[in-house]
């Protein structure tokens, strides 16, 4: 292809859309997957409102880093492409975004708190809690609402972006991101399952918790120079 | 066709039937789906007590919006039939009526308790809370019930219909509509959703809210003069 | 066949099992259906301990309701096939029985508690509660213990066993029944239905309630004299 | 096949391994079962972050009981391995060990609670409560952590293993083992069915409780030189 991004990306943004609904995260068309491509300076992300037993590969929609123009089709992006792409301004490392309505991830949004630490399949991927934004004043709200949601959303994550690689938008729901899209959408897999599990953990004891060097235990036997999960070849992450 | 509806909306009032049980809507044959031609005073609904796998065109049961007569076959329509018809009379811009038990819309019917609007997947669709009416009488379900149960939900809509799609009735469970029998059940598979997730964040925090201009938002992206979400010939409606 | 049972019976009886795993009511081969010859005085169950995707018309067990001897076949019937006898003997209005582990009403069992009537889901099969039976002594568990399963449903029931057609054991699970094995299961997988709504109405409400007048509308627009739902052919029971 | 196992063996594990993702009980790579030889003092098991849709029968590893060591292939076994070896190391009745991150179970083990005893379809398996590890030290996670997860599980296991087939390691989740890798899993499996049963009992009654006596003639019908329950050539376990 001689078009604004590589095949191998188009295909694997495709990909990445598609686990949305095979995984049970979203309901309807609500979801979308973007992957960027650093050199070109262009992110491709799916359409709005297309339906995900529709959506093809010519369907993907090639945007501008820099200015978030269109480059290529008569498709409008996700409403939610503005958002994504202040995080690839903001966030240099990351390589891939995801945004679903998740059932639990949005119910802890709904609910104004983060996603606690409670266990070791948490700290397998996130190190630390999965923080919430502030609410988005009126005037954020009136103008450039999407761009101010990606704002939010940097003020709320730390430095180390991949450490704890998504977030929660207050009354809204989940974005997580990754060094790829199948990344970025595979953490927002994580991100529903620790969800759930947290929220049934808090009803069965409020004050459960568990003590750090055991999630530093499995989030660096994962993660860094002393990771030793896994094999060449295979997928990267998740616990086992 | 030369019976009393055109065959196109015979085709969207069955496809729309279907849609309960493969979203997961109803048990056994719990759910009906109507839609209405406005030019011919008619609507076709699901006969009553006919499995979904074995449902087919010719055992739609079109019926009279005026009268409530019967016009074609030999099958009942659903017992549910004169509250949609009730529906159609009292509100003209209703096209399609669809009426399941979903787990979570009727666990907020059988509590007496509205939806709460507590978050933007919610607004995206529904502009405010989704109403409840209050309960029949005994002599309101001694004569006349069905009819009766379609006139406490018009007490409980607002004047726009289409803004809050949606309401419960008390004690039993939630009928939703739209301008197609097409959009009035994906306005039920929606309300299940947010129902779900309202439960579960009431769960976390029974003090949730977030502001009125974010849902306003919403809500005014998708629908009337402002909105920009979707693409031409594309679904209506749902986030992304 | 010349065998204890016609064809008819033991086709009717695979098929109601095989409700089960299809209705998710059980984990691996938990639940068992029979149904009843009463001109010969035999039912056929499920044999114990076989996976429901091998089960076969061969495996089904005839036994004779009087003594609860096995009439062919080397297969042991269900460890639960005294319950089902003592029900056959006690209420000869029954034509089948049905035993799950299903989550919710197995859930019910183990708090102690009935399934409360709380919306119209529940009174359009159930006309009532669904009872729970007292706990079975030392005694009662220490001989003939299947049988006094049965006992202490048995004085659970009402006297009109077709009008809440299941009951719970404490601390154990749900049986069910109806005029055939098919309209068992059926009551299985409605009572399962109606304990999840039960149970989530409450976290909702603990003090939800409907009054008895639109229970009783919905009960008997379905069962009696006065019933007018359904199509003539069609399945007996289930809303809309 | 002469290698270090019999091929009769991971024909076994691999399918014990694909029960995990067939149940829903692990998300992504999440879980893994083992087998052992006990005459060759090897246990086969899945491999690190191997997806379960792409598993054959060479991924498996065969592991070296008494030392660790990985005798033949070039993958590396699941990070959890030591564990097994640990169990099965201290406990020379188990023939198979499974772990996996169910939401349930995690839930409890997340809680630091253990599962209780609360009806019969635990009873049927768990001769008792399924037992929590404490919490590891920073000293035991900082060094052979996987080891010292096996010693604290040892250390919550009665001394009747098959009695109580499973265990939570706290903040963590459960393992359970068997007499095969088979009936590892198979105990998976109802352990999570039961943990989730349990958390809804305790959401309608937290006080709720059965006597001992109904539990242990559950027990016992299935296990032991009086039991009752099955048939021969059946699977061994499972209500009903």
């Amino acid at each position: 292809m001689s078009g604004p991004v590589s095949d191998d990306l188009l295909h694997e943004v495709l990909a990445a859309n598609l686990v949305i609904p095979r995984e049970g995260l979203a309901t309807l068309t609500w979801g979308n997957v973007s992957g960027v491509d650093r050199d070109r300076g262009v992110y491709v992300i799916k359409p709005s409102g297309v339906p995900y037993d529709e959506l093809a590969l010519e369907h993907l929609v090639p945007v501008e880093v820099e200015t978030g123009r269109v480059l290529a089709g008569d498709l409008k992006p996700s409403t939610d492409s503005e958002t994504h792409r202040l995080l690839y301004l903001e966030h240099a490392g990351l390589g891939g975004v995801a945004h679903t309505h998740s059932m639990y991830a949005v119910s802890f949004a709904q609910a104004g708190l983060p996603v606690p630490m409670l266990g070791t399949t948490h700290a397998d991927t996130f190190n630390g809690p999965v923080p919430i934004t502030r609410t988005l004043t009126a005037e954020e709200c009136g103008r450039d609402y999407e761009l101010n949601t990606g704002r939010v959303l940097v003020e709320a994550m730390g430095a180390d972006a991949l450490g704890v690689p998504g977030a929660l938008v207050a009354g809204h729901g989940p974005f997580t991101w990754g060094a790829t899209a199948a990344e970025a959408v595979e953490h927002s897999v994580i991100l529903e399952a620790v969800a759930e599990m947290a929220m049934r953990t808090l009803t069965l004891n409020p004050a459960a918790s568990s003590p750090d060097h055991l999630f530093a235990r499995h989030f660096t036997r994962k993660h860094g120079p002393d990771a030793y999960y896994g094999n060449p070849d295979r997928t990267l992450s998740s616990p086992s």
